[in-house]
């Protein structure tokens, strides 16, 4: 028996790195500028902590593309290397400067002093996009400079230089197939990306600035200017100060820098701030929300230590806050893992829990402390409470404080509420409590119509998941059910113990249904007759609830099943009210032609008011009924 | 100045290899199965060309989950490594036997003998989820089998073992919190998503299987049963095969194979073939389309050598053909590497051109050898079709052999043919060649109407995407204008020299103009009087082609831009036909009460008519009308 240990060798590994390290060869400035960043920030810590007797001043980070000799720049005032810890910490893959530094100055309550770096890879994803690399630093101790380089094979030199200032700069010699990072527009375009929010200043350029003119100056004279750093980030971004420090003007102006082409205010804000059990920071903002869910996603902009990282949020925000925008910043959500593994994490759950609680938190608080602008907010935010609480029973749960339920008229009750409100009207023979619902004022005006006639109120539920939503309120809530006003005659839909008597005798409802059946064609409508108020129309052409909803709850996915409702054909009730005049008329007109013509006439009306009169049969209708003006 | 060689310790690079060498935990599974196919096809290629001297037999994998012991095994019947092997393979991280083996036999055509390896990485994959991990292997070589063990320490011991049979076993011990994994159903699940197309069978577990009853057993016997090995897997499926071995049926079952919750039979399929400047194969499948674009995506499956990669092929095929389904197989398509370098890449660029190319042309010979067909199939394909000849120029160019333009009417002209049928007909005045077209065949039905009755041919066109093709047809094609039939009156959409007379003098077109203007709401209705026939409806409710069109292309994105006509209110012109009796009367009606009456049913007509007529409006015309058959 032998033992030994895994060997790895740098000429096989350094190929892997290079090609495979980061999926997007454009990482490489968010790595390198990461890396400077630390170096600064380390610094920081060392002068704040009286270990470095230097001044820290105002350092920046300044990046420069050399486009004619096909170099990129990237160069901090930031803690510098001595030559020997170059050798220790660049000419060994994968050993983090960081995480070593961490532990060694780590201060008593644990803080990282934001600094981001933890496997020591991410210098070498220079190479990715370098056919030679050369680093140039001085360290803030009183050793000389140091200059390493590299051409990738893996083979380096190392020796001392004059630079004098503190500080590290990286010279990338860009490979000849990757010289679409020497145009000034794709390193901007990077900067602003990974880098917006990083908190160090990044200068890239300079650029022209307006100054006031002098007092003596004449109307003509054009103002002065002068050259400043372009710097391309904010160091200091909304979300990484206290929510007591800003106003809702910077919430609004923050939001502005986040998405510059948008020009609809947000209709309000959620500030994150925990740091235990984990830590996360961050704004969400409420946009208008449209009935089209899919378009809204991937707005989220996910940072780690003001670095960004993904604005794919999958997994991490529960699905129904994806259609959210604004930044979520936190050093504890795993990265390069797969979805299904970052929905089995521990933390991520957690974080993904406490971001629902306090986005139904601040839901409360905005119905609690103005309602009525909470009810205007109402159909732009609507579409995404339903979907949490249809797919978050917690949300749920909490929703019942401020989820509204506006009626056609426009007032907005609580599920509470509105139960109080109708229940001495709204509660059938069987003590079941009805509410009645249209999806379209406009399409269902004439059952809404009846409905509101009898004294019910009817509700406006128009999102595309309601059909969902409806079902679980459904199972949720005792004796309580959904009908839509075009389910049923209204005396159906709510069924109390009087019923109106038919002028019809038994015999003479047998013969009008016997001849309606023979007229009106089976496959399409079934009929029935009524005993109705004798103002109610004399045809009505209706619905019924159940497989309405299974075939609306199948156009946006789940319920009914493959095999379900979505392919059955439409089934609709005629119901004949027998106390109405033209019934009666149809009844007792002699000719054929005529109660064949009256029926007809009166059908298509009823086709009207369902919207199902259509194409040659409208077009007829339209011509017989300009006719019958003249 | 010194100079040395950068560094890797195993140490440090080890555990990345375990927490980041793939995003999905899963994928050891692939890894070690696509191991252990190299090995057998090693063996293979080694005893065709003569070089091992044993039979090769027919081979077979098996895998094996030890819930109790929390192991799995996986064990070949392959080429199995001597011990010197195993030091040189397996104790070398990213070392790759496979590109070694490769180098030293292939034979004179280059051919890989379909060997998956690459980098020498798959088998660290299994430390993702084992905390143990053992090898026991026996060489085809006359050499003692080896057991190689490694906790993950990076330390490992090797010592001699007697396993007889050749192949390798490698034994994973799952870790604590992989678990998961020792769960038949999820080795199931990944051996049917990774493996299920792998070229060496692949056991896991038995199955029973019911014999044929023997002849001489009573009605009432059970049949007997087997117990038989389950191979999860087809080694050869469909695409490996050529397409002069296969017929119609081969191709569906194979659709059922890769989509067995598809009831729906594909429409037809296309067999790529390339081994040159690129390898690719593969089948694609046209299923039935419907106009929700986005649903339909994500369908198509990437596979490497037989082994399942993803199911987005965004960036390797053209967007427009990512709503088709079915396989692709290709070594040379670049992974792990990010979509923005996807579309850069050259190979893939010349794959993705391929397919459109091979799309195209099977699109023209089914349209050449069976035109009737293919028009039956039409509006099941149309929209890829025409997404494609909006997006893709040379796919625009070829369509024009087979992109088909359907009439109201159910006939089908290619681009040539309507011109050809239509250019005596439909030339206007000014030379402009206009094709009528109806989006919706019900709601436009009387604007169709009066098209036919003039002997225009109007065209159904009804993709989402539809206005923005039309777009570019009009400016690809001369002198052409594609012209909606609710655009204006029909006498005005393709303009003649001869004019109808109007029976009204100038003076009495004056007093009426006067009085409808003062009585239609003018912000919802332009005024327009017309001489036109007198069987022509009376009022005509028209909107205009440029408007509607920028709105429809708002819609589906793109056209107009964010400033543009989306939210524009609708634009109706209200055409006055002054040849009509009604019209004649409204003019001529003394009382001003009447005139009301008669101009507002016959403007709630027009509305009808255009789809306007709706709620309150529409219930009170219902009433007015019941009223008016009695």
């Amino acid at each position: 028996m032998s033992t030994g240990t895994i060997n790895v060798s740098v000429e096989n590994i350094f190929p892997l790195i290079k090609k495979f390290l980061y999926s997007d060869h454009e990482i490489f400035l968010r790595e390198l500028i990461s890396n400077a960043t630390d170096a600064t920030l380390k610094l920081k810590h060392l002068t704040n902590i009286g270990e470095a007797s230097v001044e820290y001043g105002n350092p920046m980070i300044e990046v420069k593309v050399d486009k004619d000799n096909k170099k990129i720049h990237i160069i901090d005032q930031g803690i510098g290397m001595t030559k020997d810890e170059v050798e220790k910490y660049i000419n060994q893959i994968a050993f983090s400067g960081a995480e070593e530094f961490i532990e060694k100055y780590k201060d008593k309550q644990g803080d990282d002093a934001g600094i981001i770096g933890h496997f020591g890879l991410g210098f070498y994803s220079a190479f990715m996009v370098a056919s030679k690399v050369e680093i140039i630093t001085k360290s803030y101790k009183d050793e000389p400079a140091a200059h390493w380089t590299c051409d990738g094979s893996p083979n380096y030199t190392l020796e001392e230089t004059d630079k004098t200032e503190r500080g590290t700069e990286i010279i990338l010699h860009i490979a000849e197939d990757e010289t679409e990072f020497l145009e000034d527009s794709r390193i901007n375009e990077l900067l602003v990306k990974y880098n917006k929010f990083m908190p160090i200043p990044i200068k890239f350029g300079t650029k022209t600035e307006t100054l006031p003119k002098p007092e003596d100056a004449k109307e003509d004279d054009p103002a002065p200017t002068q050259e400043v750093d372009n710097i391309i980030n904010n160091p200091t971004p909304a979300w990484t100060k206290q929510p007591t420090d800003l106003e809702d003007k910077d919430y609004s102006s923050f939001y502005r820098e986040l998405y510059p082409m948008q020009f609809e205010e947000p209709l309000f804000n959620i500030h994150l701030n925990v740091d235990y059990p984990f830590n996360l920071t961050g704004i969400l903002y409420f946009p208008k929300m449209t009935n089209d869910m899919s378009i809204q996603k991937d707005k989220i902009q996910l940072y780690q230590n003001q670095v960004f990282v993904t604005d794919n949020v999958e997994g991490i925000v529960p699905e129904f806050l994806t259609m959210l925008r604004g930044v979520i910043d936190s050093p504890d959500i795993p990265l390069n893992v797969s979805r299904s593994y970052l929905q089995a994490d521990g933390a991520v759950k957690k974080i993904s829990s406490y971001i629902t609680r306090k986005v139904a938190d601040k839901l409360k608080s905005l119905f609690n402390d103005n309602r009525e602008d909470f009810e205007k907010k109402w159909d732009d935010i609507k579409i995404v409470i339903e979907y949490g609480m249809l797919t978050e029973d917690k949300f749920f749960e909490k929703a019942q404080k401020f989820a509204l339920y506006p009626t056609v008229d426009g007032t907005y009750y609580t599920y509470e509420e509105l139960k109080e409100k109708v229940k001495a009207t709204q509660t059938d023979k069987d003590d079941k409590l009805v509410l009645l619902y249209a999806s379209n004022k406009e399409e269902q005006h004439s059952y809404i119509q009846a409905a509101k006639d009898k004294g019910y109120e009817v509700l406006l539920l128009d999102s595309p998941i309601i059909a969902h939503l409806i079902q679980k309120l459904e199972s949720e809530k005792e004796k309580v059910t959904f009908a839509r006003v075009d389910g049923d005659h209204i005396d159906n839909l709510i069924k109390k113990e009087d019923t109106t008597i038919s002028k019809l005798s038994e015999e003479e409802q047998e013969t009008l249904k016997t001849f309606l059946t023979e007229t009106i064609p089976s496959e399409k409508f079934t009929v029935q007759l009524e005993a109705m108020d004798s103002s109610s129309n004399p045809f009505i052409i209706t619905e019924p609830e159940f497989m309405r909803r299974m075939k609306d709850m199948q156009k946006t996915g789940g319920g009914g099943g493959m095999f379900g409702m979505g392919n059955m054909p439409d089934m609709y009730n005629l119901i004949v009210n027998t106390n109405h005049e033209l019934v009666v008329e149809i009844l007792n007109t002699k000719t054929k032609k005529k109660k064949e013509r009256l029926t007809s006439q009166a059908l298509d009306l009823a086709k009207l008011s369902k919207g199902l009169l259509k194409g040659e049969d409208m077009t007829a209708f339209i011509k017989r009924s300009y006719e019958m003006i003249k």
